[in-house]
Formats: C-alpha cells, sequence, structure tokens
C-alpha cells in the first residue's frame, strides 16, 4: 500500500491558514487547545475554561464521549456534556474541541464543535472517518498508537475522500517497549508529515507523557520542531479527576506553556520549516 | 489498569463446549474456519466453500464488509455479500464467520452469521462491541495488533458485559520492528489468554505470515501450542484475488493443513493445556 | 543494507547434517540442549547433568561467564565453571554449549566447549564474532533481542567469512510492547530464516516465555514449526537457581519436552519444511 | 530487577559541571560535538575539523573504529584514524570524542580522545564497560536502540562501579515499527535520565532522523526539552562520505544548528529543568 500524499498536499490546507470554526488564528501563532480529558460538570468544565481563556490558549478541549479501555471506567457524560461544552464555548468565547465516539453521536457532536476529534482508537474506523468527511467541521485526526505515517495519511483521505479537506493531524505518541513514557512521542513524524503534506500537525505532549513533570518540556520540544499546535490537558483540581489526572497540568502551568510554545513557535512562521 | 480474568473465567464458555451457531463441535476437535479473505461473487464464493467443506473444515470465513487502510482500495459486497453468504450456508452446511464493520451493519450480519467477527481495527471500538454483545450470536474478537492481552481481554469484557458470553479470541499477530512478516504471531499470547479464562482461543496465521508458504507451518504451531482453532485465508485463483492474495493457500494446501491441525491438536484435548 | 543469504546458503552446513563436536546427530533428530542459566557449583552442575543425559536430550548447556544487565548481579563462576563444564562432558558424554562473553575468554571457551554459544546482547559485537570465527568450533548465534533476519544473517557473516561455516541460529524472541512475555517468541523466523539459508535454527523457549508453564507448549510449538532444535533452561531446585529460576523446567518436565520435541520434530525430516 | 538511580545520582556529576578532557565549558553552553561518521583520511578529517571550529561546537567526533552490520562495509582506518584524530586536536584545539569498540584498541583510543564512546551495540558489552571504568577518560554511553532506561543506567553503573564517574549518556533513537525514521528519537528519555541522575544527558539526532533535513529541527526539539548537548554528523560532501552520508549536515547547517542549540539551550541553565 502507499498513500497518496500528493492529494492531500494539493486539497490540504496551507499550514497557517487554518481556519477553525471560520475564524482565521493569526499565520503566526500555534494552536493550543486545552481543557480537562473529560468534562466531569458544568461547574468543573467551566471553572477550568476560564482558566484556560485567561491563558490565551485559542480552545478548550474536554471529552463528552470518552473512550474507555475497560467497560466498567467513567464513559463520559454524553449528551449533557456537550451541552455544557456549548455554554463554554458562549461564555469564554473559546474555540471547542471534542470527541466524536461513533457515528450515532457525530452529527450532535458537531452542532457543538469548532474542531471535531477523531481519536487514536477510532483513526482505523473508516465508517466514522467517512461521517467525519460529512460533517461539516474540521476534523482532528489523531495518529493511532500503532500507525505508521502512510496510514494516517490514508485515513485522512477518508475524510478528505468525503468532502472535507479541513483536516488537522495529531501525533500523541507511539506504542514502543519504553516503560518509561505512557507512550513514545514521535516528533520526527511532525516533520515528515509538514514535508509531506499541507495539513497541519498538532502535537499531543500529555498522553504521550503520562506525567505532569514533562508535559511542558515536551510541549516546548514539539514547538521547537516545527509543530502547528499543542493539545493539552489541564486540570486545576488534577487528584479529583474522574480520567487521566497525573498528566494533567495546572492552570498555571498552562500559562507558562503557552508564553513558551508561542516563544518558540512564533519564531518560525508557520509552513517553512523542515521542507 | 488491570482486567478482570476472573469475571471472564467465570462467565466464559469453557473451552471445548463452544457452541457456534447452535451446533457444537466435538470436544476434540480444533475449529477450522477458512475461505477466502473477500466475497467477491457468488460464483467465487460458493467455488472454494465447496473446496472447504470437503476439506472437513468447521466453517467458512470471508468478508462482505472489509476495513481497508485506503479508501481507494476495494471494500467488500456489502449486503449483497452478506446474500452470497447465505446461499453458501445453505448450499455447504458450514457454519459461516464474517466481519461487521460498524453499528450500522451489525444486525444485517447477524442475521447471516453463526459467528459475528470484530476485527483487529474494531477491537477498541466500545460502541461497536456493545452492540455485539446485544446481537445474539458467538462472537469472534480478534486481538488489535498492538494490543495487549488486559486490553484484549477488556474488549471482550464489553462483549460479555452486554450479556453475550459468547466470545472466542483470536491472536493474529502483532506490529514490531520486524520486517519478514506482516505482523509477529504471538503463540505465547495463546497460553497466556488461555490460562487467564474459559474462553476459546484461535489463531490467524495468514494474516500474522503475509505470505502462503508460511501458513501452513504455524497454523501447525498453532496447534501444538494449544490453540483451539484457527482461522484461515484460502483462494483458488490467488493471483486474481481483489485482497490478500499472496497470503492465501490453495484448497490442496487447506486439505493438508486440516490433517494437520487435527492431528496436533487433537492429541490433546481441549482445555488442558497450559494451565 | 541488505544482507547476502545466498553466500551463507553455499558456505552454511546443511540441515540434518550439523556435526557438532564430531558427532552427527541422527539427521532425523532434533539438537535439545538442555541445563541451567548458570553454572553454580560441580555438584549442581552434575546432578542436573546427569538427569540432562537421562531425558534423552543431545547436549547440556550453562554458563560459566554470564552477561548480566547489573553489575551487582552474579557473574558466573567464570574459569572455574569451565572445568566444572569439562568434568559435566567426561563423565555424562553430553556435548557442552556455553557462552564466550568476550575475545579475552573465548579460547578458554573453545577448549571445553563443543559449541560455543554467542548471546543475543553479542550478536553486534563485530570483533567477537569474528574471533568466534577462527575459533575452530561449531558457533551457536542468539539472535539479538531487537534485531531484524537480515542483521542476524550479517552477524553469522561474520563468523563465515572468518572461516567458520558452522554456525547455528538461534531465535530466542524479541522485544515488543507486550508485558505478558519476557520476549516475544517470533517462530515466523525460524521458517524465513530456514528458507534462506542452509543453517540450522533453533529455539529457546525458556528466555522468551520467562515462565515455567509456557516452555514445554513453546517448545512444542517450536518443533511443529520445523525449527531443527531447542535451548531450553532445566533446574531441579529452580528456587535456588542464581539465574532465571521462574523461567526453568524441572528434569520431568524435560523428560517431556525431549519426547514431545522428538514425536514433532521426527514426523518432519529435517531440510524439508518451509521451502 | 531495578536500577539503582540514587546512585548515580550521588556519584555522578553535576550538569552543568562536566569537566571533558580537564577543560569545563561554561556552565550554561550545551555541549555540541560534531563531525563525520568515519575518519576517512586526515585531509577530509582536517577539513571538516576547521569547520567544525569555526561553528563554535565544542568538539570534533568521528570514527577511527567502526561497528558495521555487515562484514563487507568500511570497517575504518582504525590506528591510522586515531593518529589522525590527535593531529585534528592540535590544530583546532576541539575537543575530541570517538568510539571504542572493543576492550584491544580501549587503550589507544584512550590516549587520544578526550571522551570515549561506547557505542549502541556495545551497551550491552558488561567486559567493555568495565574497562571503559577503568580508562581515565570520560564516557559518552550510547543508549541501545532496545534498550530500556534502567538498562541504560546499569550499563552506567558497569562504567561508575569500576572507578570512572565521568559517564555522559546519549539517546539516539530506539527501534519502533515506524519506517519514516531510521530509529524514533525518544526526546522523553532525556527528562526521565535527568530526573533520575546527576549525569549529563546528550542527543544525537543525525542516527535517529537518517536524514540531513530532519536533523536541524531535531536538535532545536533537544535543546527545548533540556538535553545538555548533541552530537551531530557534519560532512562537507556527504556524497563521497563513505558511511551515513545522507544524514550528514553541511559546515553551514552546522553554523545554524549552533546557534539556534545555543539560543534555546542558553535560555535554560542546565541543571534546572524536568525535575
Amino acid at each position: 500500500m502507499s498513500a497518496r500524499p500528493e492529494r492531500l498536499r494539493v486539497e490540504g490546507i496551507a499550514p497557517g491558514s487554518v481556519r477553525v470554526g471560520g475564524r482565521a488564528p493569526a499565520s503566526s501563532d500555534p494552536l493550543i487547545l486545552a481543557g480537562p480529558c473529560a468534562i466531569e460538570s458544568e461547574e468543573q468544565a467551566l471553572r477550568i475554561a476560564r482558566r484556560v481563556a485567561a491563558s490565551g490558549a485559542t480552545g478548550f478541549r474536554g471529552g463528552a464521549f470518552k473512550p474507555r479501555t475497560s467497560p466498567y471506567d467513567f464513559q463520559g457524560l454524553g449528551e449533557e456534556g456537550l451541552a455544557i461544552l456549548a455554554r463554554v464555548r458562549r461564555e469564554t468565547g473559546l474555540l471547542i474541541c471534542t470527541e466524536a465516539l461513533d457515528g450515532e453521536h457525530l452529527d450532535a457532536v458537531a452542532r457543538v464543535a469548532d474542531v471535531v476529534q477523531i481519536g487514536s482508537r477510532n483513526m482505523d474506523n473508516p465508517s466514522l472517518l467517512a461521517r467525519a468527511g460529512r460533517c461539516g467541521r474540521p476534523v482532528l485526526l489523531k495518529r493511532g498508537f500503532a500507525a505508521t505515517l502512510d496510514e494516517l495519511l490514508l485515513a485522512a483521505e477518508y475524510v478528505v475522500a468525503n468532502g472535507n479537506p479541513r483536516v488537522l493531524l495529531c501525533e500523541r505518541g507511539i506504542r514502543t517497549f519504553c516503560d518509561h513514557s505512557r507512550a513514545t512521542l514521535d516528533l520526527h513524524a511532525v516533520l515528515r508529515l509538514r514535508a509531506r503534506t499541507g495539513l497541519p500537525v498538532l502535537v499531543d505532549p500529555s498522553h504521550a507523557a503520562g506525567l505532569r513533570a514533562d508535559v511542558l518540556p515536551l510541549a516546548r520540544a514539539a514547538a521547537a520542531v516545527g509543530a502547528d499546535g499543542v493539545l493539552v490537558e489541564v486540570h486545576d483540581r488534577p487528584e479529583e479527576a474522574l480520567c487521566d489526572g497525573p498528566q494533567a497540568i495546572s492552570p498555571d502551568e498552562l500559562d507558562q506553556l503557552v508564553g513558551d510554545v508561542r516563544a518558540l513557535g512564533g519564531a518560525r512562521p508557520l509552513g517553512r520549516c523542515a521542507s
């Protein structure tokens, strides 16, 4: 199998010109999407979202539908979570990025989200990808944790071939023999993806690190290597988080991350690196 | 995360007593499901199925809905393929095993299939797993190619927790650094899965090997290690196959495989190995 | 880089005709090398060796020089261990296989050993491989746990190119993301190595499994897939073993293993499978 | 097995105070070791070394003894290469870093080198590590391409336990399923190693990328994540290089790399990150 990167290059959006939700970030600004792993309550979401807005991040991320390895873990608030996200959007003006887990809920997600996330576990789900291609929203497609870049680009093709060229790719770590990371962050992939397509490439340091202390330096590295943005988990009370608390940074750490990523990413206008 | 194997052990079906489609194979017989990767036409399916029946295999496998990495590859005949499978069943009496790719088609698949297959790429798809738990048919759950055994067992839990204890697990190779296999067949997983659950464990040597010449000896190894059965791709005109021709064995090779697997597997009654 | 398998095929020894230590096993007999991970004392070595001889195994394996990950672990008895191995050879008539860790001790090892083992960690050590090529003894070369087959064959070339065509290859498991094995046993490699070279290919199920209960079924699978022999760790008091006790099988289990491997391997004469 | 990081922490040298060859770099300066993969001739080495010196890099790296996968590839100039390195040192004043492949040549290497490199393939070679512990020079220890961090730290222990606390660790990429990199650069390892030991941690982006165009941005990422320095391959005529030409950057690119790494690394004094 061989990916058809030239097609993505032609149909893709130029880095720096991505218009998510109708609003165009300044071309030199990295996209920073921050928020809790899961929407746990309206109070929790609004409390954290206000801190995210104050940090200068571009958007708010949080899961209403959660893909969990175990059927006995918290599966998200579902439709109620989407209603909370809509309120976060109204109150803070932040872009909303949230995940669609299956075709059944995709339209409901797309009504609320400025960016519809397709998670790592669904990168290989062609019917969901095809539906995402018809949802009318930019799609944030996370690389599967055992996917080659060809496979990621072909997954993007399922979205693009169904009429939606607004795809953002996201590196979030791959599965290796290593036991010191939740997943091994493959920053080289950012360079290769940018060299092969015109699609923006984001990095999620939180799921790769699995550890709060390492999120900020990995986000710095992502910006230095030329990523178009980062996706990061933030929680103000991580010990109470229903999901992934140990990897959530604090709002204060987010302030520093936004500054660092802007400084490092801003130094090199998007679209010029690694070609 | 820790899987809850004791639950699967309690609710699972004892190896050797698996009743697929209402018919119980003799307890010392390995389950052998053979057929082409994809249903390509009625003529092709019936032609191969007659050879499968003559070989003494238990069932016929073939995809009506095909999960493909690229949107530009053959995606299967869909509903038409299911109708062909129904005719194969009537004409040959073979058990039918075919894959359900998404919730939308699951009920249609379950009407035709004696065993509903959930493929590797959907092992991480909780909503499909939950639906499979309610489909009323035994479910053949293939291990994701980067899944740990805990993750596979928790995926099985999604099926079991939704009311369906008739789950068959299938090892089909994992993704590693190796370049000589399509996937590295992990036969040790068969032993660990049998030690941890009461569910039958099958092996698919075809997708692991990716190469016709190696399918038979890997199937022998699977039987020798104690697998409860094998899933194998067969085609009489592999050079014309629309999908995975290079790994399909011939009907003559299937005859040998059925004999070898029976001889090796039959030597040790199911349910007694690897404890 | 591309391996030059045709060279190995030309210079290699035909499977079934390997003459280790001047004695040719019957061509249909798998080679079974069994013994403790480490030589711990003369009494321990002789006690276990007598049981190995009684089982019908071909040779005795045991480490005098042990490659250990930590400098604080037992490093082997060294020269004293070699003297013990010489006595085992005299008393039992078993072939002796033991590891050479570095060039300094290679000659001393080669004086005692019928087969000089180069371990996984030294597969990438060209100066040791070159010396092994000049040692005058058959060399058992274990695959590195992250080595491709090309790399293994090129390592064999270092031995062959230095004048020694008597190389036996050994698959002992590779490093993957899996957490249920010490290493993932890659039995497909046995088929590919046999298809590409004329060298005998052994399998070490002990280091792959890491768990006593799984050694016997994996050895059966190795025989069924067509391996030319197995290397297996045995201890009669595993709880006292200074090294790798949990993966050592008992002498009684060895009796069964020898019978099973002979039955499965003997069913198919060496040199005819997987071509 | 568990590494004993506290010991390394106690005996290690504080980041920022590493004195290689008796000269202490300013504490806020990253260590930049640059040069060709292999010393090919005196003229080539001096020509490149002058450009390395002009770039402001700290030292010159180049192999006199080359570990090659194939016995038919160029194996380095050996002793002659060491003599050339000695001349490079005299003429340019650059620190010299070169690899010792086996114990036989270690003393000769240590007479010329300010830093003795132990390569990835020898990280598992305890006798070479022990000798390096007695060589009287700082040791640059590269992580094996399938080594966990515990294994790397235990390899460092072999050096330290033999009397040499001056160890520099180096991440150079790990072996994964990815086909877009020569090795997957694991920058998270830099953070974990710095958190667990007081040893300096360098990064080699050249061997990971395998591709010239990606070396500079990966070096930037290494600096941004907090590495204490980089090891980089440079060649002015890469098309003529006897080894690894495709990953060698040009002297002009080295100028930019030195500037970028200093700017990014200098922004955060060594020893303060990732705690």
